[in-house]
């Protein structure tokens, strides 16, 4: 295969560590993607993915296994709930059983924080992370530039607020540490409670009426169960005060662009009639998923 | 493609918008793939189905895959159970993530009635109604349809019996209008708690012993849980009422034969003896869903 | 396709009535495909296989599915809790449901004993028993004897210790039956209350010292919630009569390995440590699944 990507590092762990060339790479090879007239391309054939979800997931599963499909692997689906983990195998285990079985790649979802990184350096096949915990979700960031990039030509000066959740969210770190290196200015809205202290040296917290005014506004899942009672406890007070109701997105800026990585608490984080209006680019997002997955994919395997 | 079938409209909802013509030559194109001699052809390669089971589904799914495998197709299974409509996403954001990832035809079942028919005008790809609630289940009764017309000849002048709970069978719906169409008579057999009084204008509600006359017996499972308690609520009692015993089988015509959608209750609604008796056509009707559910993924795609 | 294997049943229920021949046919089958260059072989397309897994599964689930990719067959999974069989469909129906589905053959797993082999009787596509009760795990059987094959040149004049929970374990069994064919010799080591006393008469019960002294040392995952309590109930206590300590595994035989069929209780019947020391062929035993299935699913077909 000829050398499309700049990185010799197969791994796809986290944006943090990777340089904006890097990123551009994939961002271009998604868009030539795109552009096939033909869905599905024998490029990988003969090869195995294994898709290792110790965490729920549809879209995300789905979108990897599109993009596998797409270019020729074979495709193994692991979902830990219909699997033997339940009686006490570790995730190490499962996905040295399924490297002893010949994948090629190992795309993985999974809770705990810092197992991924450690994974990476016992695992000979390259590890694409779809979500580990609440540290990063990089091909999710990924498809969200490269929405950006296509409707805005370009990044780079592009003001983003991401607004809800960011403590628990990895999509609020993937897309900060992306969209700083590719020269863009990120700023977050959050109530005290859902704010990530340890990430405001790298992009301030505003109030909502200033984030409805950037370039983009990326609206989190908010998961309310999570939070301690008694602040923005219910999903109608929650909506009140960071919601984007039709009534603050008729303040956003008229170029401005409506984001969310779904799936969506409608008339919570986001009201039902803005999920696919104009300015919305919620299942654009989902169909850039599928071009930039097939990008990493065969990154891993280059 | 060439133009294989009469209709447009690539969706399949239900029978009852379904001109006979329609009808006959889904049928047609059944017995063009049932005499294949190669299980699987290059015909819709590179095409994405994705098989939707919003309701659990062991025959029904396998039968659509294996349909869909045969084509040539890559095909995506989402199961409820897995996945995170549990966690609130409706049935529309799911149907329409997947059409966002870029599929050509979805499989649906699903509980909710009424929902598939709006679905069909918000979704741009062909649907294929798998069950919705207890309206339709095209599938099974075009399967049906074949098996009658392979044993029989023709379906015309046919007298078909359906026995067992009417009133939540998308089954007897199904067979109801499409039967009617192709110039066959139908007519129920239900105790009180299971009629659904707003057929009787379609079919009349015949005593058991009337029922037995006919040319086709049709059992449908029935779930006691669903009723009231008091009317027929134990199996041995709905056994002994409108059960297809061996008793009464004795009594059926001599051409005729027994039909059941399956899954089957074994000595609740039909005795075990009889199952896989010379008259019981139910093995072979699971053997006609491959070939009618080629025609109906082929007839989404053309 | 030219005559590989010795017989002419194309099941694979158990090894207890297969002869060294047909054993020893298998192994040579998966030599050959151990070597192949190529993953993926046109050998079987247009072939359907049904996994049909009544009993939970992750190792062995996916090494029968990417054996059979690799053939080239076309993969339907089935695990039961995604499935109908809740609702009370029986194994036998299921089966049945598949095989009228045009299945070429299928891999089944399930609790009851003694069930397999009545299947075997009533259904006319070749079942391979991927583990049936306490009864046996052919395939798993297969795959130890391949990695002590290769490892040692030869099992004849083998002393084998199997360690732990015998009376519930189809492991122990398979190989008892299959080793004895091929000239080895078989041990047992056991607390009172995990061991078999049927089986006394083909292999000793002996104690642990003894049964380090093996040339391969095979524990088996033990799950003590399954044995009354008070005797060696916690994991503690079993580890310390029972268990593969890193102070015994330094008194095996320096060419001595170790083998387990896992999932592994780490620190209960092996210690961590050992799990991928060089004695080790814990890992290696999974990578000789996929080889020794694609002979297996093979041989069915041919």
């Amino acid at each position: 295969m000829t050398q499309t990507f700049v990185s010799v590092d197969r791994h796809l762990l986290g944006l943090k560590d990777l340089g904006p060339d890097e990123i551009r790479s994939i961002l271009d090879r998604a868009a030539y993607w795109e552009q096939q007239p033909n869905k599905v391309t024998p490029l990988l054939n003969g090869k195995f993915v294994a898709n290792m979800f110790f965490e729920n997931s549809t879209r995300t599963r789905f979108s990897f296994e599109v993009a596998e499909k797409r270019l020729g692997c074979e495709v193994l689906n692991f979902a830990a709930a219909a699997s033997s983990v339940e009686k006490g195998e570790s995730i190490y285990d499962t996905v040295r059983t399924l490297e002893s079985m010949g994948i090629d790649a190992g795309v993985i979802r999974m809770k705990p924080i810092g197992l991924l990184a450690e994974l990476a350096t016992k695992i000979q096949v390259p590890l694409i992370n779809a979500g580990d915990g609440n540290n990063e979700h990089p091909t999710q960031a990924l498809l969200d530039f490269y929405t950006m990039r296509k409707h805005f030509g370009d990044i780079r000066g592009l003001t983003v607020s991401i607004i809800g959740d960011i403590q628990h969210s990895r999509v609020a770190r993937s897309n900060l540490w992306g969209l700083l290196k590719l020269g863009a200015k990120v700023q977050f809205c959050a109530p005290k409670n859902m704010q990530a202290p340890e990430l405001a040296a790298y992009a301030p917290y505003v109030e909502m009426e200033q984030a409805l005014q950037a370039d983009v506004v990326m609206m989190l899942r908010v998961q309310l169960e999570r939070h301690e009672k008694g602040m923005l406890s219910s999903a109608e007070e929650y909506r009140e005060h960071y919601g984007l109701t039709v009534e603050r997105a008729a303040r956003m800026q008229p170029h401005a662009i409506i984001m969310h990585p779904a799936p969506i608490n409608r008339n919570v984080e986001i009201d039902d009639e803005l999920v696919e209006c104009d300015k919305s680019k919620i299942f654009t997002q989902m169909a850039h998923g599928v071009p930039i997955r097939m990008a990493v994919v065969e990154r891993a395997m280059q």
